[in-house]
């Protein structure tokens, strides 16, 4: 019995890597083809986020089959409980890519960055990137360090979701309200992934420390 | 032992009720902060958001709670793991709510909503205070008509939000780079409040009917 719940535990691990690798695939070409209004990379990532979306369904059978058929306890029952809330962050943060795809997509040809600030969501971009990409790695081998950089990654994503906002409102905006529409919701798309990426993060850390993290929920702290 | 497990749910029921009337008092301070610039209830809308967080945590505990003592099986289950969600789309409304509230104090004195869109964000502000006080209805008498009204609000939120976006960019817009933020913001949160109670009515519809609703994300579907 408990051989079979080991087994099945693993199985909801690797489900969960296999999630936050999409998701990482997801965000990567996203931002690519944000930055380069490639059309057809945009339309695979909207296109690819129905798997996402189908993977978090199978996770979530998944965890309430083993509730059901296991009746876990203590640690097992964290697990499996923090898995349900794991997968609905890693759904959100696909969603979050495929918004991106999806202005990029409207603004097709042009590109949706307005000049000036392609250097900042190019640095959103890659913070976004690493931040899927060690969520994945985390969920694998649960080396806690990982965790820190996500939280920095986090931290410089809010810092640049600030600069946005800085440089539409400083005066000195050239832009017209198309733009200013599509960098206020691409900074905040990748903002909020960001925070989903530390929640996960610090999901997996409670559940290897036990240690009560101070929020799970960042966004609710920052008021962001 | 069934009795017990009885109460605990009644309690689980109770206990999301009181979370989605917070949550219900929350938009409607919130809205009518918004609306006419009042300093001092935004600031109550964005204290009284750690009060709902309380409440996400302690019925999280609860369900984790009742889950390893209780162990419980077929439609038992899917309530207390409905609930984990449940309580996880009430927490986001309240901060939903709390975002217009912190828009409304970063513009005090001024009021956020420029001048031709007072009717509008009216408009969006009831439909939300309606899908709030609908949910809180629907959770505590099983309503199962009130999840149709919470649907036809979603969807009138999702015009409204459509309206301000063609507002903004219909070439009469007169206003600056600050009030196009403030307005792709605001409106993005009343229009994802709306999606965080379809998908509350729509757990709900499933627990009474076990049908499977078409999708539990209406964000996922419908790609806003
Ligand atoms: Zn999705
Ligand atoms: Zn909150």
């Amino acid at each position: 019995m408990r051989d079979i719940f080991d087994a099945e535990l693993k199985q909801l691990g690797d489900d969960l890597e296999a999630m936050s690798s999409r998701v990482e695939q997801a965000v990567t070409n996203a931002g690519r083809a944000l930055l380069t209004a490639d059309l057809t990379l945009a339309e695979s990532v909207i296109a690819d986020d129905l798997a996402i979306d189908a993977l978090e369904r199978d996770l979530d059978e998944r965890c309430v089959r083993l509730l059901a058929q296991q009746q876990p306890v203590a640690t097992d029952l964290r697990v499996v409980v923090s898995a349900l809330r794991m997968s609905a962050s890693l759904e959100r943060m696909g969603d979050l890519a495929r918004h991106v795809a999806q202005v990029t997509r409207a603004r097709y040809p042009e590109v949706a960055v307005p000049a000036g600030l392609e250097e900042t969501f190019t640095q959103m971009q890659d913070a976004a990137v690493r931040v899927a990409r060690r969520v994945t790695t985390l969920l694998g081998t649960r080396d806690l360090a990982l965790a820190e950089s996500i939280e920095q990654d986090d931290d410089l994503l809010d810092e640049l979701h600030s600069d946005t906002f800085a440089a539409m409102l400083g005066g000195e905006w050239e832009h017209g309200p198309q733009a200013t529409v599509d960098v206020t919701l691409l900074s905040r798309y990748y903002e909020r992934f960001g925070d989903h990426g530390v929640s996960v993060a610090r999901r997996i850390v409670y559940l290897v420390t036990g240690a009560t993290a101070e929020a799970l929920d960042p966004a609710a702290v920052r008021g962001s």
